[in-house]
């Protein structure tokens, strides 16, 4: 990626940890034991993430506002995007799902502050965006029009009909190996990813008031970006070492779940991202200064971590 | 409690389940695999509860907004106090918390349907209060003020500072046994079940349009009932039979954890129950009609079960 970009990407992700390590809601302040769950939570979103659902929600508020300057309602309400990621990493790790002890290298939230503790972080941070959201309408910060349309993109995607059946679907593909083909793999994808990724594009095209040809434009973005990154991940799963990805290889044949990698094979696999990459730099191409956004989409296909 | 009432409160749960049972958010059509979250959840909420929240919310409604109908509107919002509720059971009964096989005589949610399933059913019924809530102001049927202000009741009761608090204190009373005072139940039990109750007495003044004084009535009112439910509770815990109360006894003294009961004694604790009751139903004098919410709070200082 361009120099340029790459310094505005680090510039941006570090506003969003600053912003989360500040957000009011998670300071503790009595010193009462019940506080324990917040710092279990700020331990969980402080792991070192990529951060890409509140970038994403910052740069197309840049890309459709055509603002000079991001106000900081922006990164506020992106933040809630990550806690939304994050609620879902911590139930995922525990021992009833993926049960994972070491996420980004450290502890998982429920073997650093104990299983009953990492359920109940996670569900606080499952609940506090809708707080933050509303406090935000409540104070005049943003209208309360945006705030109800944020608080339906974040529920629908991260509820019952978005991440919740992806993780669903990811469950019953473990007990299911057979009959596993790639437009189920599509499918239980773009629930358990691509749908949160999509809530942050269009969360930022909300915030800038986009007209709804942009707020396609940001979901079709959203869904071939979501759907390529699950293939370079399925690739990297075999055939990077733990070294150079930060976490264990193989996970996915060790569970014996048939991954985009087998059924495409490694070359096919490479090629369908590469394809869906390109698509999502497309569908831009339109937009004057998009072109952070779309080499971030064309990044994903050649990552190697 | 007068015949009348009875009758009211019997018929206004029944409409409160059918709107739960009806509730287009849960609606399998696909008959795939994820919709499997969608049946746990409705397992879940179909166990049998005693509709507290939601009959709370409904008749609070009645009170203060004088209408001679209550709009379905009102049963949809309460439902989501419900759902909240729901959630916290299921989560609740999971191993790492409470380790509970059987709710309501049935098999806990994870026990049916697998902790995974179970977590994440947890987890859906969590987030979609919010998605039926701002559904409501985007169809219109609420305006968008009063959407925020019961997505900010529903998050703010339910989440961190809320009934996860409570959550995380009753963890922390069964590690430290000692220590344990009258003072620590009254803010555990506050948090943990008044929380919601009170969220549940508001959705109804908020619908009705209540006025600041009213509002505080709610509260005071939410307050007693929650304590004095909690003080009864714990004494019904020792003094009661299993077949009486449909549960196990003996559960809390199991555990080792201090209670009402043994803090204040059976009398000392039956003593403030009625006290706190008579406190509830005297906060609600000044308001005509409100003799079945003044019976529901004195009727709670003695039920057997």
């Amino acid at each position: 990626m361009n120099k340029k970009y790459e310094e505005i990407i680090s510039t941006e992700i570090a506003k969003i940890n600053s912003f989360i390590s500040r957000c009011p809601q998670l300071k503790t302040v009595e010193g009462s034991p019940w506080e324990t769950v917040l710092e279990a939570e700020k331990y969980a979103l402080s792991a070192g993430g990529k951060r890409i659902r509140p970038l994403l929600a910052v740069e197309f508020y840049k890309l459709f506002s055509e603002a000079d300057s991001v106000p900081d309602l922006v990164y506020e309400a992106a933040v809630t995007l990550e806690m939304t990621h994050t609620f879902s990493l911590i139930h995922d790790d525990m021992p009833e799902m993926d049960n994972d002890d070491l996420r980004r290298g450290k502890p998982a939230t429920h073997v650093k502050y104990g299983t009953a503790t990492g359920l109940l972080a996670g569900d606080g941070l499952a609940i506090l965006p809708y707080e933050i959201l509303a406090d935000m309408a409540l104070d005049g910060r943003i209208s309360h029009l945006t705030a109800i349309k944020l608080i339906k993109l974040l529920s629908a995607n991260a509820g019952n009909r978005g991440m919740i059946a992806g993780q669903m679907l990811d469950l019953w593909s473990e007990e299911k190996k057979d009959g596993i083909n790639e437009e189920f793999l599509r499918k239980m994808s773009g629930l358990k990813t691509g749908c949160l990724l999509s809530a942050a594009c269009l969360f930022g095209a909300v915030l800038a008031y986009a007209s709804e040809e942009q707020c396609r434009s940001a979901k079709i973005y959203a869904k071939n970006v979501g759907l390529a990154f699950q293939i370079v991940d399925d690739v990297l799963d075999v055939t990077s070492s733990p070294e150079a990805l930060g976490k264990p290889t193989g996970s996915d044949s060790e569970r014996g779940k048939p991954t985009f990698y087998d059924i495409l094979g490694p070359d096919g696999a490479l090629k369908e991202a590469k394809s869906l990459s390109q698509a999502a730099a497309d569908e831009l191409d339109k937009y004057p200064n998009s072109g952070l956004l779309r080499q971030l989409a064309l990044s994903l296909a050649v990552r190697n971590k």
